[in-house]
């Protein structure tokens, strides 16, 4: 029996999808991990209500997080991923070959287990020897962390309960401390869409820049996530994710992608008037 | 008494908002016109129960219809609007002050007549006495045209019902026909992130391919239309909209825009890999 699922962008709005069967539901010491068949985006993952990956589109945040970093960054050999439990980043991370070890650590060892059984092409990715899953809180981890990165990527969910601190200062200085002198970390950072998110928006922005030499937003289109436009925060300690070489870079690289391009890489940076606005930033 | 308006993005997906007050519901001999309002969107058109469009982001929506088209032509002096019965993109295309004539041709008299009571500030600009309103079927008056213009843009409901022709050859060709000789057409041509539009929107690229020597398409995230990515198809006789001195007039002109912007012209046009491929476009 089928029912629509109705996951909120705010208190006064909401997408709504039918959902034709829930094929599993299981609460897990940190939320209730749902995944249903959906007739617009095939398999959807939930956690306690909230859309985070659809099978039809998840390539558009995934390949979004990962490979405008990946390319700016000379040589990514160390990554670590913070969230991320469905390995859809992770997978991302993998598809570049200079990728020597990865760190991924979520909270919710369910989330992975789950998404092991009904996204096993993402999952299988966990298996590749240069894979490390850390099942633990993620601002404890970079806190107490000793190793060095060359990436950070913050595949976190909505800046409420666990993941709040992911949007915080000292979250942000912890992973500047991790980070290799030529490090970047970038963070998914909601939709600019929201005026309730302005703010947040707004202060992570600041926060990175008292830090990072080298802030940059940029937005993709993400059709199931709140209002469509999702907004992305790369701090930089050297790399310019603007520069000129960075083209040739990913045409020679090839990877098979179905969101991000050679040219897309620039162009995520040009942002509408009102996301300037919201940062605070120049046209 | 609040409710949740339900508005179909396709059979199985769909944007629902709290409705706290309906402002008018009034059938006219084409379709049912709604204005609700909205804690999410402030005041709501809605036609036959589709959203067209909303107080606080119509901004999204009618700048990325009109300025592209606007600064790409040397001289846009006589405008055409096909649809756009609220005002919206006529509001827009008075803000470029070499327009000497507008003629906008709406279906629908009922929706202006409702739009001047609840948006007036749209509706005020056809009061311009540069402005001529005709109220009849666009494909027909367009067909019957003796007059040239510079620019026509195609601000028309979904493809469904009396807007269907508006997305066909027939109609591209009396365009064509009735633009000068270095004209431009420019219409709205829905989401990309629905499988089931996908052929209609390749289809339009070779039907403008096959009339125009310039044709290209860029998207806009506009919240609360379908899936919150939207196309746009440009079809030129002579300027391209990519050309490198339109970035300096859109500066000079200096108009209040919340979208749109001199790099955003031509961010614009550089589209999401799945985008190109609906296309048949290379990247």
């Amino acid at each position: 029996m089928s029912y629509w699922h109705i996951d909120y962008q705010s208190k006064y709005q909401a997408l709504t999808f039918e959902v034709t069967e829930v094929l599993k539901s299981i609460q897990s010491p940190y939320q209730k991990i749902e995944v249903v068949e959906t007739p617009a985006y095939g398999k959807v993952l939930l956690l306690d209500g909230d859309l985070m990956l659809t099978e039809k589109d998840e390539f558009a945040y995934h390949e979004m997080l990962v490979h405008p970093t990946m390319f700016t960054h000379s040589h990514p050999q160390k990554i670590l991923i913070i969230g991320g439990g469905d390995c859809g980043t992770l997978t991302r991370v993998l598809q570049h070959k200079m990728v020597e070890k990865v760190v991924l650590v979520e909270l919710d060892e369910m989330v992975t287990q789950v998404s092991q059984e009904y996204f096993p092409q993402l999952v299988s990715s966990a298996q590749d020897p240069r894979v490390e899953l850390i099942f633990t809180d993620g601002i404890k981890y970079v806190h107490n962390c000793t190793d060095k990165y060359d990436v950070i990527l913050v595949d976190s969910t909505d800046p409420i309960g666990p993941a709040e601190g992911l949007f915080r200062l000292p979250f942000f200085q912890d992973c500047y401390h991790i980070l290799e002198e030529d490090g970047i970390l970038c963070l998914q950072s909601e939709s600019p869409w929201i005026p309730e998110l302005a703010e947040l928006i707004s202060q992570v922005n600041l926060d990175l820049k008292s830090l990072f030499p080298l802030v940059k937003a940029y937005v993709a289109a993400i059709q199931t996530y709140q209002a469509g436009l999702w907004l992305f925060q790369l701090a930089s300690k050297k790399y310019n994710p603007l520069s000129n070489d960075i083209e040739s870079k990913i045409k020679e690289a090839d990877l098979k992608t179905k969101y991000y391009n050679s040219k897309l890489h620039y162009g995520a940076f040009i942002l509408p008037t009102f996301v300037n606005e919201i940062l605070n930033e120049p046209l």
